[in-house]
């Protein structure tokens, strides 16, 4: 038998997350059956559990995708940016998260796992709100993981007002949040 | 047949809403079967639903309560008591409001529903805010309504923390807040 070639295999995951992150869009993480995952991404269950563990497993991939991606753009483009193309538009699959947040807060293991989603992302972007406090752009009477830290709950709330349908005006909350964190 | 009177009416109805806040906090919405909630409350379905039309309503009622009280909260002791008694505490009851996000957003008529949940209130707090603007303690190049929606915002984000076990520094929180909305 031929092996199956790295190429293959990274077509087979990226067909599984896509297919999962349309499942989970749509039907939400509990409601997601294994039967609707082969559905949505067109294999079967033996199939997509030889590339994941489980459900979760795949959910947890999803996550770090994102996180990655909110990381790169909030370093390249602003905090804005993150908020434009990562959550306005995608309200179904950003519900998930809010179904999974009792989950993580009752099970240490996953809590563990979820905090250590992106170590490289998260030295990164404290590195650059240094960058930021340096050129007077942020203010410097805080650490770079107290700046973030408020960012990240901003962040969450505005993809709460998002996902229940009251999108809030984001000129007004950057205006806002530009208040509370550049320089005198 | 004696009629049942007004107050044992009443005392229903809150062993009713009690319950049914337990029995939402230990199994979340979804999961809050007929069975469990007549477990919770010690009542049949019959006299549960006869109080209310149906599981949505006995929990609209809940959130009706919980507004009225962080509204009255915000107005007599400020918005961080809101935080302290209302959220810091309530991480497993906090996170059935998760669990409907989406719903609300899916279907317009509830979204109606919970936007006009207690006009009184929004009424009284949008005064109050006019008056900490008079008196100079927060700042009037806002319309009053855009304070109220912003703190909003931070108070779902701390929520989700809290809800999903990564609690915020609030004093951190809040000085930034009282950066981004007192005066210069």
């Amino acid at each position: 038998m031929p092996k199956v070639s790295d190429e293959h295999k990274e077509e087979r995951r990226r067909q599984i997350l896509e297919g999962a992150r349309r499942a989970f869009a749509r039907y939400g993480y509990e409601r997601a059956t294994v039967v609707r995952l082969e559905q949505e991404i067109g294999l079967s269950r033996g199939a997509i559990f030889s590339y994941f563990p489980d459900k979760w497993a795949i959910f947890f991939a999803l996550a770090e995708e994102d996180y990655a991606r909110a990381g790169e753009l909030w370093i390249r483009e602003g905090f804005r940016a993150v908020i434009e193309q990562m959550v306005l538009d995608r309200p179904d699959w950003l519900g998930v998260y809010f179904e999974l947040t009792s989950m993580l807060r009752t099970n240490p293991e996953l809590r563990a796992q979820w905090s250590a989603r992106n170590p490289e992302i998260d030295r990164r972007l404290l590195e650059h709100i240094v960058g930021e406090q340096r050129a007077g752009r942020l203010r410097d009477d805080l650490e770079p993981a107290e700046i973030a830290r408020f960012l990240g709950v901003i962040l969450d709330g505005v993809t709460v007002h998002v996902t229940a349908g009251f999108p809030p005006d984001l000129d007004l909350v950057l205006k806002l949040v530009n208040a509370a964190i550049r320089p005198e």
